[in-house]
């Protein structure tokens, strides 16, 4: 086909899934065919959707396409181009689609971060030996174009670490709960009305979803195979109001973060921790996302947007559907996958850091003395030590918020230890990581 | 050739100019070998140099490479795959070297901004109907991958606006004069001798290298012809200590800053403006550059990093020579040339804003009343006026800080114009706009 004939053919494309993420889609599209068209080289033609429900009421027209109740049907079908899977889950009909058209050397653009996340490996394998491509950029921080950054942009930096704020609902819950000094559950009921949180949150709140993408960025950035298994995960059902103003009053934000370091050895954490206020990490509100990656030979970078919603989530689809139509190709993780390090169960603490703590004390004479001499008996040196007036009625108690100097992983522990056997510590303490941000 | 051959074959390079970058460039080349050659799917292989002076000392070994005293010689080598060009100037050498490669099909790296801003039209012309192509991710913020997030990644967004502060020297400068209270020409001295700014600084501080990035931006986001005529471009050597404090004083930085936004009709700047000190782009210090994109679809995203220095800028060549290695192939502005805009002469003053006056006027009753009905004679109204200390031996004359509401351009020059011939004010007042960040 001569390359002129290739340009006018339209270049055919079939969607998995109508979410807000995919009616979003369908309507960039229509509204902007004539720059995409011409952007992509090519005539982007959407041919045929699949969806569960085809009588729902949806903010766009369906008209002229082919419709599929059947979303394994549609990724068969030979005269497509490109299959959008916009399912998700990480196994069922999303994985059976993957598989299909990966192995018939077709092109794949997915937002799924759970299924590249636990299936990274075979899908890799599929697209390399069969000569297709899997795209991904809508599966992370939504409409910041941080896989490009990472595997075309910053790939010769060496990059030596990576913090993220992954996931938006988190974010927007942290955020409503330091403005309002609501709980928890009421923020996240809230969410779940306006439609920011799933009805099953445990995916967002408790740390596997920034765990599933903070592991495609480590496999991104240190051309290592994604192994879920190496990350120690925490979410942030746990944090009260109390805790979050303690750490505001001390001058920190909580935020959910993701973090990774070059360094196999060290174990990678999603986590709540405190960032100061006005670093860059401290400062991301709302939904929004955001990412640090430093790198020997190109410095800090930071990149923030917005990391969900359908709009946002689609025009990273479309950077996909484009670099597709374009025929840009990348490895799936920066390396051809046999070149992937196969990374070792982390066996170090990695460098040390400084803690957060805040504790619901005895208010007896020399407790502040007795805790003291506790953390230095295990080697942590405090650089704040703070006594919060506590509400009426809890006067037989004191709230201390404690910042301790940066100490290894071995001696935090040990001095959590110790001051879960101290009887003047009336409750299990808010403990929590300070980062740099 | 077969496919597995063209992988064996090396990728052969040819690099003019042994700068900063270039050096950096060979030094990132031989120290990640294994790594880029495995992300670029070929061997990268540096074959040729052309500089100056071979005898020049160089931190870096040139052994093995074929030396060449003249770049056009080296460029019109048959047995390179890639040139990258780090020589700079906006004609002479450059120019030639990039027309001779282009007009022979063949790619080219370059990061002269210089260069494409003055002869974007010829030079894409030259690429598409011979086929090859042109990058510059490092001719645009340093290690920042705005080039592939506006062409590639949030293409589909709808961008609205770009803001962004792009010339690392000006901004090191402004930081320094801010941290320590001197002028631009002790602070400029400084900077010479550190090596962070040129010995002939105009291109830099009189706003001339951020119009070149700013007009490529343009291009890029909004598919119009790049156009430097468009711009009203203004500098930094005219700031001094004494109104940096006063916007210190109002909560503000003072940033050069570049902004163009979508319709045609406004004209796109670069000039200092006020950004509130704790707003993204208010925080952006020392060399670093930062670009904050609104776009319809995706909403506010915010990209900060280094935006000069040999390693961050090489790391920015290197990602393009993957990408020519990889044969990801893109218009040059985003669109093909013939498509994009021919934008008209700007027409409209764009959306008002506010501006900030620091005024040194006669210190006697009743000049804050007479000056606030010249504001309002002219439909301006102020959010804050503010009278500060003036240094003994000042007297008789007193400063004013003075913060407008929004306003658009014609009310504001009439305004200054009232100023101008107001006996009231002893000195050509400062003045500067606020944007939001």
């Amino acid at each position: 086909m001569s390359s002129i004939t290739k340009r006018l053919t339209p270049y055919r494309i079939g969607l998995l899934g109508l979410g807000a993420v995919g009616a979003s889609l369908v309507q960039l599209l229509q509204q902007q065919q004539a720059e995409l068209n011409a952007q992509a080289g090519r005539v982007l033609q959407l041919i045929a959707v699949a969806a569960r429900d085809p009588q729902k009421a949806r903010p766009i027209s369906l008209a002229g396409l082919d419709w599929h109740d059947n979303a394994v049907e549609l990724a068969a079908r030979p005269d497509l181009d490109l299959v959008v899977e916009l399912i998700g889950g990480e196994n069922g009909t999303a994985l059976d689609v993957a598989r299909a058209r990966l192995a018939q050397g077709q092109d794949l653009v997915t937002a799924n971060k759970a299924m590249l996340a636990l299936h990274a490996a075979e899908l890799a394998r599929l697209a390399e030996t069969n000569g297709a491509q899997l795209y991904y950029e809508a599966a992370i921080a939504g409409a910041i174009p941080i896989v490009k950054a990472l595997r075309e942009g910053l790939l010769a930096g060496r990059i030596q670490a990576i913090s993220g704020i992954l996931n938006g609902t988190c974010n927007y819950i942290l955020t409503e709960m330091t403005r309002t000094g609501r709980t928890f559950a009421e923020v996240l009921a809230e969410a779940q009305a306006l439609g920011y949180a799933e009805a099953d949150p445990s995916m967002d709140v408790d740390g596997g979803d920034t765990a599933h993408k903070l592991c495609l960025l480590e496999a991104l950035a240190f051309g290592r195979q994604p192994d879920l298994r190496r990350l120690r995960v925490a979410g942030i059902r746990h944090l009260s109001p109390a805790v979050i103003a303690a750490a505001e009053a001390q001058g920190y934000a909580i935020k959910l973060i993701g973090q990774v370091v070059r360094d196999a050895r060290v174990q990678p954490f999603v986590e709540p921790c405190l960032v100061k206020k006005d670093r860059p990490l401290g400062r991301v509100a709302e939904a929004y996302n955001a990412i640090e990656v430093t790198s020997r030979y190109a410095g800090a970078s930071f990149f923030e947007g917005r990391g969900a919603g359908g709009e946002p989530t689609a025009v990273a689809v479309l950077a996909d559907i484009i670099d597709a139509a374009r025929q840009r190709h990348s490895p799936l993780f920066s390396l051809p996958f046999a070149q992937l390090e196969r990374a070792p169960q982390p066996s170090e603490t990695g460098p040390s850091y400084a803690l957060f703590l805040r504790l619901i004390v005895d208010d007896s004479p020399g407790v502040i003395a007795e805790l003291s001499a506790l953390f230095a008996r295990n080697a942590v040196s405090l650089a704040t030590l703070q006594q919060a007036p506590l509400p009426e009625g809890a006067r037989a108690s004191a709230e201390l918020q404690i910042i301790t100097h940066a100490a290894d992983q071995l001696q935090h522990e040990a001095t959590l230890d110790s001051l879960s056997a101290s009887p003047l510590v009336l409750q299990a303490p808010a403990v929590l990581r300070i980062i740099e941000g």
